[in-house]
């Protein structure tokens, strides 16, 4: 047995609304509710206006109604807000599966036509509005970049509070209304997020207005949330800061009053803690963000009862209520009936169009969620940038690698005036990990952001600070992610073996990123700017936990058309590097840098033009002779640390076998080595062969696992020659010297590599890769006994230029 | 200026410990301090016997101190209860980076000389314990494998309480002390972590006794929860569901009576809530569980002032808090007044062993935790398995692919009877996805753990539940970890896409089982085992976001020594492989297999040989000529949907170029394709070549991205010929079929490819080409059409083989 749903009638309840405006406010939702029951089902019939058969019912039932009719009710709650206020708000869809309620939303307020002109607001849009959702070459399931007014996709769950925040962060008059999914808010990233409000300041900010959707199911499950008793649940969320206001019921007279109420009062206390904060003076205490619980049932409106189970209310209105409503007569009639159940004749015209008081209920303009420019991607300013060549540090040709610097230090300084001259749209975000990571000089000119008390010895908090720091690498990500899909640029400082903990959401990103950019009316957004340092061969405090260079692996399985990863060698190449990341758009680039003092190799001028062809020969590194000769071999690098080996490398060669042809080739744009047709920035083959020769041995030291660099040039003609040291998965609490060494990345190494790979060396050269054996074991016993690298390491100088 | 801490005296302060009782614990708690610094610091004259000399400091300072006194006074507590109580307890300390704390406690315990003989309990042991500490060829500087009692490094910080919670599950008798550093608890995984309390069963399980380690402080910054009002605080952990303890304070004697207090009074409540729940009779409502905030400075007892600024109880006291102790001779004059502050003299002898009452504080054998067999590995009960080979499903080699099955439903059955054959030794994990991947079966023996509150509709919960279902992949991963290293067997079922969000945590877990094989005193323990589905190739209701086979890559990365990939094509495969992953040891698995219904290949015979091999030629699907004779092409696949295709190809190929010698190999066993000297698993050479042929082109049609296969095979012999296809991140919510075309691994596409590649064909076989690129562009039309895929595609079926 199936039952449907019955219309129902508005009681009378009292509330803010008059009896008018909660029946326009009901019908709106109404509406929403059959376009959105109509999405999941229908590609033919839009209005019912025969009885359904089974051709008008798609043969695949996908989507996800269960969330849907709580996302319509916020929604149209807070168009309502919008017009009675003035209000500038977005709308993020925790839940993003409900894809469908945010369709419905746009295609009523008019916004899916100006942006799909064949989606037109009349019954043949309908019908097309219907059948391309979730079908082959139409629209995905969920809120994604072709949904109008998303910039929260919400298909991995747990990041809606994140980019809400994001979003308000330096966007004063901006509302963030964020609809959270019980099941979503078991996830440790919306768990942690919630103390974001500790990060927004009300004067410079904007709100975020988070309603928990307590429709108590997620997809099989009750959730933890729904099943402790409500004055924990409150107790919680107190606790994390915020004055939480619950409405519940299955009435939706009741529920429409009682959600009116408590957007009007969580409004007034927005602007009322926003007004204290900005009317001058002494900053007021921190005060609890309002917030709302809106316990509604799961599937609301949906069929009761389907083949005998209770769905509505219940985690069976997950997906699809009625799955076999195309070959099952009983079922469709339900759907027919659910759907009539809206009384569609109230709310379409006879050409399918919303009738006219509907259309009055919309907001106008951008100030329609749909329209938004902030989630649309259409406010990107400009930074400011001083220009980097003023940042550079000093390098005199003839003694190259003479002075030391700490390459992120150096960044740090040009950051620091990056973050003063662009006090409204640059932002830096660090797990605790700013100072840490050399970065420091930021603090310069501004303190960390900082809402909550301050301790005696507390340092450079601030409640107007420019960076974030808090101990979780999913709300710096998070965050980032919400201000940067909002137009504002910034940068992610962390250590490089934890960015893994932010993996799936920088896939997530990069899949946003791609496939928005093929959504026309969407434009680019700045990149997202990943500073990786405390890497993984200068991880002195730490050991194997922190020693793991994979991010790369993973950045580089997402389109090409998205991502970068530069690997500067020294200070002012990294400079250079991040010069061009900050004026970038649409990507993520992946920048890793140490924060150890290291040599600088190249000057100013030299980095910029290194930088600019991404790989290069170093001819001052090498020995090979002149034009139409041959070298023996290629010593190629990639990574601070690894250029420091070869270079040491390509001395000790030059000293022990100076009839030996080296070229040294350092590459910075690791996506230069991938061939021309698989990314941007590939070498055409013609060009890598020339820098990396056609047939000599190419013995490559690389700062992450070596088998990328394979991955990156199996195609390229001379791959077989191709002998790549990297971090095998070797590492522990020791000195840097003995990491490389634990790895086969060190000097010694790398010439005994030489030595076993050119035809013309082996036999030829047996006391050299004896002394480099010997030398090895003479530099491991020194550390067991002196508990640092032997001088004959640390001491090492570049000895000045080969010719 | 620098100033050291003074000796301090205990002041008379009321409590449940008398004087003799506090002067004890506290010179236990010196003892430990003052083994924790001299690790840090000394690599000579531990017992401060002559005035310390630049010679006597180690060159690199490197560890954490800051943590440090706090985690050793939990142990010295936690003792005390141990010995009072008898209890059995394992201690997880959050910020394992306080490493020196732990392994002083070991020291002092005993347990580090019984299990490392060199580091004897006396003054040439103690200094061997300092020197050892950070030091080249040494121990790492946090709680890793070689620290006695620890099964939890905290490196990457966030799982301390998933692992406590994990340990104490199906462990009745045991408290897990999880110490969490009030920065850690700022990550999301731990703050999602302290609803575990919700999964506790007090008849069934152990208990957690978390102690929330309020320092104040992470590395530069203060903390989020330390810089809100106590009260706000406290009901952020009461909505968490605990009756939070508090304990603050800088007095030595006070701090010591108010844990003493506070400890005693959570294990009596402990003890209440599992005694009540173990009374017989109906379960007990849920009660808070007790838990300590524990408000001490960080740093505590460490020079108050170092070079004019506060130390003690700031942010600074993070590391090593006197960095010249080596080269300044303040700063050492300071160290050493600091280190006999603890009054060495009254803790050791004359021979550097601890007095004789400080021994007596000690528990006993395995009661002491740093011994304890379910921190060390040493409690491993086997499963008990049933036949596999009683679930298969028929297969009839004349009608293969005639029956079609969800694989993982079948596997279902089998784990069904696994969970009820071992009802205190096997868990299930997902994150609300068991019954989504089809694992429901299991549910036919248990429930789901639960003990909040059950609603009217909600299904299976169950108090004494074998399956956790919990949205949230890090609580899944994490408390399968703790319940795995701890000696018990269980399994991750999770969409194939978001198992990405456990990256970090897979590679700490991989990390940790890599070094602990090389502790000798450590046995290997149960494998992490992983389910992946709902996979890139059907991902059905969602879209682009639940579309990423990437986890290989990264599981690729770890020591070869503990990672395990497959792809078994289908139900029988998919048995087989599952009953070799729970009888393995020390690996992660990871199996990839599909949820919906796809054809039967193998016979369970023929199963459990393709398993054993791993990977090898289905003989009756190809085309090859008798012995002696080479096939002009090799159709290789790996994963069930690109078996499928290949299939499809083959027989196309059948039909339509019957002279065409086509070899088909399935692979399983994906680490088949390395080097033999690259992974245990690795295929030798010269059995490589025979299967793969040395120089016929092979068309890969792979589950994952294309590239992991070329990564996997680039040194072998024919990698040249080798086309690979798989996810080039190509996708939206489609038809499964336009999902394989979007990627170019459809059957079309790979019989396009056999015409391109083998020498024979091109031109010869141009009609056929064309016919493969129509039918492409007809399938594609009629998803377009029909929202379905064409009956063409749907109703292929295996025509029989072909010999
Ligand atoms: C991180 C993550 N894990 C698992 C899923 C699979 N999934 C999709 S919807 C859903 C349930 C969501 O429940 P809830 O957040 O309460 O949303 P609602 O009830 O509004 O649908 C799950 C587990 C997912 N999308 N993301
Ligand atoms: C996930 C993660 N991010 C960053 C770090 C770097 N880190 C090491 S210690 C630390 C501060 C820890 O503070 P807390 O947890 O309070 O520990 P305690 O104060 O006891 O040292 C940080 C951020 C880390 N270890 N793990
Ligand atoms: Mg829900
Ligand atoms: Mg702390």
């Amino acid at each position: 047995e199936s039952r449907a749903p019955q219309p129902y009638a508005l009681g009378e309840v009292p509330g803010p609304l008059d009896r008018e405006q909660l029946r326009l406010l009901d019908q709106w939702w109404r509406a929403a509710n059959y376009l959105s029951v109509g999405q999941i089902y229908l590609m033919a019939d839009p209005l019912l206006r025969e009885p359904l058969r089974p051709e008008h019912v798609k043969p695949r039932l996908l989507g996800h109604f269960g969330t849907v009719p709580g996302l319509n009710l916020v929604y149209a709650h807070v168009n309502r807000l919008i017009r009675e206020r003035d209000l500038e708000a977005v709308f993020v869809a925790g839940p993003g599966h409900g894809g469908p309620g945010p369709n419905a939303c746009a295609w009523l307020e008019g916004t899916y036509t100006e942006l799909y002109s064949h989606i037109t607001r009349d019954e043949e849009g309908m019908r097309e509005l219907f059948r391309q959702f979730s079908f082959p070459g139409g629209v995905p399931s969920h809120c994604a970049p072709e949904t109008p007014g998303s910039f929260h996709e919400g298909g991995e769950l747990g990041y809606a509070l994140l980019h809400a925040y994001g979003a308000v962060l330096d966007n004063p008059d901006l509302v963030a209304v964020a609809v959270v999914g019980d099941g979503e808010a078991e996830t440790g990233p919306l768990a942690t997020s919630w103390h974001c409000g500790k990060f927004v300041n009300p004067a410079r900010d904007g709100a975020v207005l988070p309603v928990l959707h307590l429709n108590e199911y997620k997809i099989a499950n009750p959730t933890l949330l729904a099943r402790i008793p409500e004055e924990e649940l409150l107790t919680l969320l107190r606790g994390y800061g915020y004055a939480p206001r619950v409405v519940a019921g299955s009435d939706p007279a009741a529920v429409h009053q009682a959600t009116a109420r408590a957007f009007d009062e969580c409004l007034d206390e927005i602007r009322a803690i926003q007004a204290a904060a900005r009317a001058g003076g002494a900053a007021p205490e921190r005060r609890p963000w309002p917030m709302v619980v809106l316990r509604t049932p799961k599937g609301w409106t949906c069929p009761p009862v389907v083949d005998g189970q209770q769905v509505e209310g219940t985690f069976r209105a997950h997906q699809v209520p009625l799955p076999g409503a195309r070959g099952d007569d009983g079922h469709r009639r339900v759907l027919e009936e659910w759907m009539r159940s809206y009384r569609p004749e109230e709310l379409f015209d006879e050409q399918g169009r919303p009738v006219q008081e509907l259309l009055e209920l919309n907001p106008v303009g951008t100030r329609r969620m749909s329209a938004s420019p902030h989630a649309n991607g259409n406010v990107v300013r400009d930074l400011r940038l001083p220009d980097w060549r003023d940042y550079t540090v000093e390098v005199d040709p003839a003694h190259r690698g003479a002075l030391l610097h700490e390459a992120t230090r150096v960044l740090g300084t040009w950051l620091r005036d990056v973050t003063r001259l662009n006090p409204d749209n640059f932002l830096t975000f660090a797990p605790d990990e700013l100072a840490s990571n050399r970065l420091q000089d930021i603090l310069e000119v501004t303190g960390r952001s900082w809402q909550a008390e301050v301790g005696e010895f507390d340092v450079g908090l601030d409640r107007l600070g420019r960076t974030v720091e808090v101990l979780s690498e999913h709300v710096c990500q998070g965050l980032l992610e919400g201000y940067t899909l909002t137009g504002r640029h910034g940068l992610f400082t962390c250590y490089e073996a934890f960015i893994h903990i932010v993996d799936a959401m920088f896939n997530q990103h990069a899949k946003w990123l791609q496939a928005s950019a093929a959504v026309e009316w969407r434009h680019p957004v700045p990149s997202l700017n990943y500073l990786l340092s405390s890497h993984v061969w200068r991880q002195d405090h730490n050991g194997f936990t922190h020693q793991d260079p994979g991010f790369l692996d993973v950045v580089l399985n997402k389109d090409p058309a998205v991502v970068r990863i530069y690997l500067p060698p020294d200070a002012n190449t990294l400079l250079s590097t991040y010069d061009h990341c900050l004026r970038s758009r649409h990507y993520v680039n992946v920048v890793v840098a140490g924060k150890q003092p290291q040599q600088d190799w190249l000057t100013a001028e030299e980095a910029a033009l290194h930088c600019a062809r991404g790989a290069g020969i170093w001819d001052w590194a090498g020995t090979e002779g002149g034009p139409g000769t041959l070298p023996d071999v290629v010593l190629a690098c990639a990574g601070d640390v690894p250029t420091l080996e070869t270079l040491a490398a390509a001395s000790i060669l030059r000293e022990e076998l100076p009839d030996l042809a080296v070229r040294v080739v350092n590459v910075v744009d690791l996506m230069r080595l991938l061939p021309e047709t698989e990314h941007p920035h590939g070498l055409p083959d013609r060009e890598f062969d020339t820098l990396f020769t056609e047939d000599r041995p190419v013995v490559f030291a690389f700062h992450g696992y070596p088998w990328l660099v394979h991955r990156l040039t199996y195609r390229r003609r001379n791959h077989a020659q191709l002998h790549v040291r990297g971090f095998k998965e070797k590492g522990t609490t020791t000195t840097p010297f003995d990491m490389v060494m634990l790895n086969d990345l060190d000097r010694y190494h790398l010439v005994i590599d030489v030595v076993d790979r050119v035809p013309s060396l082996g036999p030829r050269a047996a006391a050299l890769r004896q002394r480099m054996v010997d030398a090895r074991l003479r530099a491991r016993t020194w550390t067991r006994e002196h508990g640092e690298d032997a001088p004959e390491v640390t001491g090492w100088s570049w000895p000045g230029d080969a010719r």
